[in-house]
């Protein structure tokens, strides 16, 4: 007989539903469709020539090892370079805050199995990054949303989110996704001071802190916990969990990211780890180490940022000269995104509808929102599709918003 | 104020220990013990050269792609060339019944979250392997045991085990990780009626089937279960969830491994990866595909198997002159273990103490126990250690058993 699979499954998959992003970027696979939906970095800045020559030299001097089992924690001289890294920009950390992961989102998941009860809130900005959610929804996980505007999450409304008694405070505070929007010195400031005032911890997602392209760097919240709690060198023991990447600055067809957080939680993660995929590459691991150990990335940083500025640029332009006055957008100092708004009566996942046969692309809003609302927003990326395509891009979604809001389409 | 992170953790996490084995393993990285504890492919087998050739290929041919975000399902001509070797000794499937997993652990870990309720039972092999219990212990499963003995698992005792309700039967056929044992073709059989009598799937975990050093290859479970459903040629639709990887026939360090099953079953996995850490390694994928494309791993299988086929006889040899008569143990066909047993006594985490001062390690079998027993066996690792230093270990450890059984240690 047939297995009936579906009365096998456990509760916390029976619902479960594939990611709204996902799906639409399938739709959107058409290669004459220009996409601003999905989150990629530019190709054309990836550094093959770097990959190619760090792959011969680590095959050549250490291929037994790299080729081999390691431990979870991850390959001890990339995260000594990690702690080196954020000592100069962020927080004094040693090599005992740091597990490597297959990526953040991997890192987003094992912080939900870590701390998540069924039914535990977590603290969210409003509107969030999709794939934080997807992760712990599987874990029963609630959201309190806290409203952001152009300076980040809204912190004279968080002390109320607090008092309900969360597992965690999540936050994107650099060129957020989706929003674009980076949390003032001054909000990150108060967001320490009341977490530390309820005990709530902090996980603080930091994909894009590099990618800025004008005005001053601002402290991460790790790094300004730790001055708050007046910690000296060495070893960070404050009440941040940070997240970031390789994805962004070497390439995400690695998989490779890391957490910083006290030692106690780290040795609680990679109990986590090992049990969930025993390591991350060690192959990548060595090659990553191997492009970045030189300092490459300082240089290779800037070449990223001049290509995501001068398209960020040419969209800001080209929205200013297409979209109909009542389109509103952030204008985000860094990353990938920029986020839309639309008359309250106009439905993005309507809109993409007729998009998708102009042959244009984006992300509606509704889905970064848990708590339902922002039907009448969206996402654009600028870092993947050449200025060339931006420009035809949003000329082409410029006529289908004009039509939309002429239609007053619902 | 400090934060109490113990008191955030969630149930699942609150009492995870660290793996017996990789506490023991640490102890056993001085360079001048010999290990036989490990679970550590020969790395003299690795073949590094043709990594090299393939890294420059992928990175020429296609850098872009390769560097990139890709497919939660995973790389499609890698997933199509598993399908047509999987046709050619075992089940016939196709890409769509085939996701690729960062590692088989991994696969164990999502099979534990897309299955397991807490308190949900699993049947399992006494002893199992490890990693599967820490994988499922994280989502509250608990354990039937049925007995096992040189020809596998003693599958007449399993219709009892079957009348408890499990979720499903956990199994390693060929050269099985701890015991070295292999499922019989008239047990297999008998197996596959049983669990579809009972409605009750099966993950099969194939880790070792290719590296058989002797005696005739038997058709896996997957394979014997579609034929036993009349099934032709084209997609798979059974009762078997098979596991596989190219950790022992290429190199462990790239985390790249795969699951047959059910389409059914592999969307809702997808759905599970997507949430957990998006896709595996673009780049080791393309990797891999490029090293085995031209049916390399056919010829490189020989030398694997020539490699530990000699090691193994080394061990056979070393032991049968070396240890007390008192102890025995098996004979394994292939694979990398093989599993001693102590008088009922003789305590192996006691004998393990000693055998460090010796300069000489192994696993204590134990912690392969889900519910208690076997602390008089041990399992010994026969890939990794040269023959020289083989002969050396057993010696050694020859010594510490013969001292230990004298002494009635306890």
């Amino acid at each position: 007989m047939q297995t009936p699979w579906e009365y096998r499954y456990a509760h916390r998959t029976q619902k479960m539903g594939s990611s709204v992003i996902r799906e639409l970027l399938k739709l959107t696979e058409q290669p004459d469709i220009i996409s601003f939906g999905g989150g990629l970095p530019a190709p054309e800045v990836f550094p093959v020539k770097e990959f190619q020559e760090a792959c011969n030299q680590v095959l050549t001097d250490h291929g037994a090892q790299a080729l081999q089992y390691s431990t979870t924690e991850g390959y001890l001289p990339l995260r000594e370079m990690i702690a080196r890294h954020n000592a100069r920009y962020s927080a004094q950390v040693n090599a005992e805050n740091i597990l490597i992961t297959s990526g953040s989102q991997q890192a987003l998941d094992f912080i939900g199995r870590l701390f998540i009860n069924r039914g535990d809130y977590v603290v969210v900005e409003s509107p969030t990054y999709l794939g934080a959610l997807q992760a712990w929804n599987a874990y029963g996980a609630q959201y309190i949303s806290v409203r952001a505007d152009e300076n980040g999450m809204i912190v004279d409304e968080l002390e109320a989110a607090l008092r309900i008694g969360p597992k965690f405070i999540y936050i994107l505070p650099n060129f957020q996704n989706p929003s674009g929007s980076t949390l003032s010195l001054e909000r990150r400031k108060k967001l320490i001071e009341l977490a530390d005032k309820y005990g709530v911890p902090i996980v603080e997602d930091d994909p894009y802190g590099q990618l800025r392209y004008e005005g001053e760097h601002i402290p991460s919240v790790v790094a300004l916990d730790s001055r708050y709690r007046n910690e000296n060198n060495g070893e960070y023991s404050g009440n941040v969990i940070y997240l970031s990447t390789f994805s962004k600055l070497l390439a995400p067809g690695l998989r490779l990211a890391w957490v910083i957080a006290p030692t106690q939680v780290i040795r609680k993660l990679v109990m986590t780890k090992q049990a969930a995929d025993l390591h991350t590459s060690s192959f990548n691991q060595h090659v990553a180490y191997e492009v970045a150990k030189g300092g490459f990335l300082d240089e290779h940083v800037k070449v990223i940022r001049a290509t995501y500025k001068e398209r960020r640029n040419v969209m800001f332009e080209m929205m200013e000269e297409m979209f109909p006055p009542e389109v509103t957008w952030t204008r985000p100092l860094g990353g990938m995104f920029l986020w839309g708004r639309m008359p309250e009566n106009v439905d993005a996942a309507e809109v993409l509808k007729v998009a998708i046969e102009r042959k244009v692309a984006f992300v509606p809003g509704a889905a970064f929102h848990p708590n339902g609302g922002g039907a009448n927003t969206m996402r654009l990326n600028f870092s993947f599709s050449s200025p060339e395509n931006i420009r035809e891009g949003i000329t082409r979604l410029g006529t289908t918003l004009k039509e939309a809001l002429k239609n007053g389409k619902k």
